[in-house]
């Protein structure tokens, strides 16, 4: 089993996926997750297509967005995730002034979870929907 | 010992913390992790002094930085900062679309952080600092 | 199937776990949790003689192993074992200044680890085994 | 201190443990995680013989066991634990097909762990024991 | 904001979503979940497609699925998610025997993630892709 | 972007902290958590002089507060935190049979937490605050 599949070797259904991320992203390549997600053809798909339907602007721009994902990342400790999402923040504009303020935020925000976590804090009415 | 404490019966470092919390926020009184945090006042001081550095307006703009609490706080499922930061955002200015969009990108990041590092993935080079 | 087993509703392979749980921690019931896993005798016997053996004094002392039992489950968020250990510790003798310092320790611990994450920082070689 | 234990200079109450494991796996060679663990003998024993308990074929088969194993650790992010157990479901059977189903289900139930914990979803009341 | 959307006041694209989950499921309604992500129809709908392709039966049978669901929502500490699956499971034959094992597993890998987390265990030459 | 700041190219807000944390802690040079935070200046004033203050001996003594660093560092996953706390924690004092007594008890509990979690065991009225 190989680990990545390369456009060369990939199955049509495959290739179909990998030339609407090069087309919607403007890339030459596809980065590694896409290729290592390609052994299943389906999850592939799916994950494409979601992540498409997600990332694409909105009510929130995609500079926020990619931030968000960055988040998320360094919260969970995915090192993959922290490396790619970061790139395609600075890439969405993010300036090194934002990211610091990101992560700035994001470890405030690990930390007070936890506080509010150990100190057992009973939800405000005010918060209550 | 009580497990909050209320501005009635605080001692006077902690009614100088509160008193600032209420007038940065233009609130009546503060919520409830405030109160609980009061036990330790040094732990209060430090903790309050520093949200209100990281969340004034900088690169990023306070709705901006909520919706980053949000998502790590939904990530770590810390249910009181959950209710607590999802009403801040909103008095920020989040909208419902917002929200459900906001939701969709952390949903979607918790999804593919798993997935990067179940495939084990390697970092892309052109991702490497 | 009912949710917890009582000392009166249990098989003997139970009583003697409960009976050997009383004894050595000279209370008069077991606490919920030890109820609960009795749906599966077990795995009560497994994790009851394990938990025995990890806290029983040694080259660390009982407060500073109900201590870190909390830090871990303050981090995780797990509502029961953040009130059970909790109370375990103040029973081993955690004061309130103890309790403030072990949660600024957590706090910070949740920050500085996704700071370190986010910043991507490489180990220093003079930490590598 | 040296980091890993190796039989060769392994006291003889690891040696035993190394011994069993071998045995039981029917393999050569223990792999990294036990000689690491066998700077604590006694954590060594206790949790090999944990894992021989929990892991022996039961109400589910090994290859179910394995695979449970690989979900819990692609969740948590733990590198060591994602490549051994995904080894050992391989070969108590796991297909590629099997593995990117399972690789699927962790990666949605992750996504929607997060949204029932941002959209504060309450339980059901058919949900409730 | 109403929290939850029921069937009556939904707009037509999230009863067509209800209606398939009602019909996929044999149900005689949707579960709070779905009530809940209904507030935003398009995540509602992409979200119902993904997880009706994730788990319908393939490689691996809806019982498998169920379990492993639950596994990482127990890892993440999910209490709807807990109740949710935990119920879908029993219902695709999950007996309590299988349960009991099923928690053994998960409690025994998250165990181990953390001690190859903390005695930094380097990944065997034979686990490597 | 360079992704450190070293002592030679740093503006003198980063040396005023690198000189503060090399006198505090007696160290030729800081480690690279510090360098890598040097990108962002405020982030790295307030970090150091919150970590100063919640690390030094107070209730608590410099090797318990580094023991549950380790803690948290190892539930999270966090590899530099991990590689840099364990050291620390060995500089105050940490002996090998306390790191063992430490990691049994931190898996120990990130098993038992997840038990109460898929247990669903409610609060015992005596944990109450």
């Amino acid at each position: 089993m190989s680990a990545a599949i390369d456009y060369n070797n990939a199955p049509s259904a495959v290739r179909a996926v990998f030339d609407d991320i090069k087309k919607t992203r403007n890339v030459p390549d596809v980065n590694n997750f896409w290729k290592y997600l390609a052994r299943d053809p389906e999850l592939l798909k799916r994950t494409w297509e979601s992540v498409k339907e997600v990332m694409r602007p909105g009510a929130l721009d995609p500079l926020t967005k990619e931030m968000l994902y960055v988040a998320v990342s360094v919260t969970n400790g995915c090192q993959y995730c922290i490396a790619s999402h970061t790139a395609a923040a600075r890439k969405a504009g993010m300036t090194e002034a934002m990211f610091g303020e990101l992560m700035a935020v994001v470890g405030m925000a690990n930390e007070t979870n936890r506080l509010a976590n150990g100190y057992r804090v009973p939800v405000d009415a005010a918060f209550e929907q």
